[in-house]
């Protein structure tokens, strides 16, 4: 497994159907699924990325309804994952605020449905990280992340895939299976 | 991989925080996520078991959106995963359909964040399964499926673990999992 992972969602900039640039909307399963599966995979924080102060306040009700609010008395075990959430502008808001925490350079890791660059594998970067290294896993709402945003991560992870060629997976799926195989085995 | 495996989401005997039995809601959303997880990786078939009547329409209305209406014409490959979706009443419904359609035994394999009898690996059961022999593998809604389903399956799943003691997965995450581990590798 890998010491010091965190997980982005990012609502901008992603795409759409047509692979145009868009901003997304928050859509509050996204934040309960992926937190649950960070907690389940010893993951260090979650960041919820959207650069809109509307969306931004919006995950903030969200996350104190369930961690200070009634919502965490009734389901600790919710409040437990959604304490993980942090909310940022932008990526490199949430590369910063990681560095300094670690005192570390951060390595970011985009992933994707699709192949925009020469991808690794799971294993290759568990393999690759040295001890202790900081590593933010960045997932794309809306049709995944804008390319540009692909290009400056350090790497991609290579897409999951399964017996066929179909490749349309939640990304609440995505991050569940992209956690396990990274923090398992 | 194997061959011919089915999914299966319970609505009823499932059970509540209390850890009694309950009749749980559909979540239109577990609906698109369970079956683009299982479109994903080659599953024949998704089960969406309910006795309620009044659920089991709403299913076949989401279904029919997003097959037959204006959902697919607008979302191709969402129209491709839903098409997998099967409503029955019971487990042995299912059971029963997919007995018919492979002529052979089908084996049931439980699933849950506890341990409620002996599990399995999803290495051992790949290795243990007969070619082509149909497969049922069963999830619970609310906190889970009850007891006495499980105990009626043939066999259940070791359970999900991270390197903590958290096991709040969510259904949807928990269905990505096990499928990637059972149709990868």
């Amino acid at each position: 497994m890998i010491d010091n992972l965190y997980t982005a969602l990012v609502h901008y900039p992603v795409v759409n159907r047509q692979d145009r640039p868009i901003g997304a909307a928050l859509t509050t399963i996204d934040l309960h699924d992926i937190a649950r599966a960070s907690k389940t995979f010893g993951v260090r924080g979650f960041y919820v990325i959207t650069p809109y102060r509307d969306q931004a306040e919006l995950a903030k009700e969200v996350i104190r309804h369930w961690t200070l609010g009634v919502g965490g008395r009734l389901n600790p075990s919710r409040k437990q994952a959604l304490e993980l959430i942090r909310v940022a502008d932008t990526i490199e808001a949430a590369v910063q605020q990681i560095r300094t925490e670690h005192d570390q350079p951060v390595v970011t890791v985009a992933t994707s449905a699709r192949r925009h660059r020469q991808t690794i594998s799971p294993h290759a970067l568990k393999q690759t990280l040295a001890k202790d290294r900081p590593c933010l896993l960045v997932f794309g709402t809306a049709w995944g992340l804008a390319d540009e945003l692909i290009q400056q991560c350090d790497m991609q992870l290579e897409p999951i895939a399964g017996p066929g060629d179909y490749n349309h997976l939640s990304v609440r799926s995505a991050v569940s299976i992209y956690l396990d195989r990274l923090m398992n085995n």
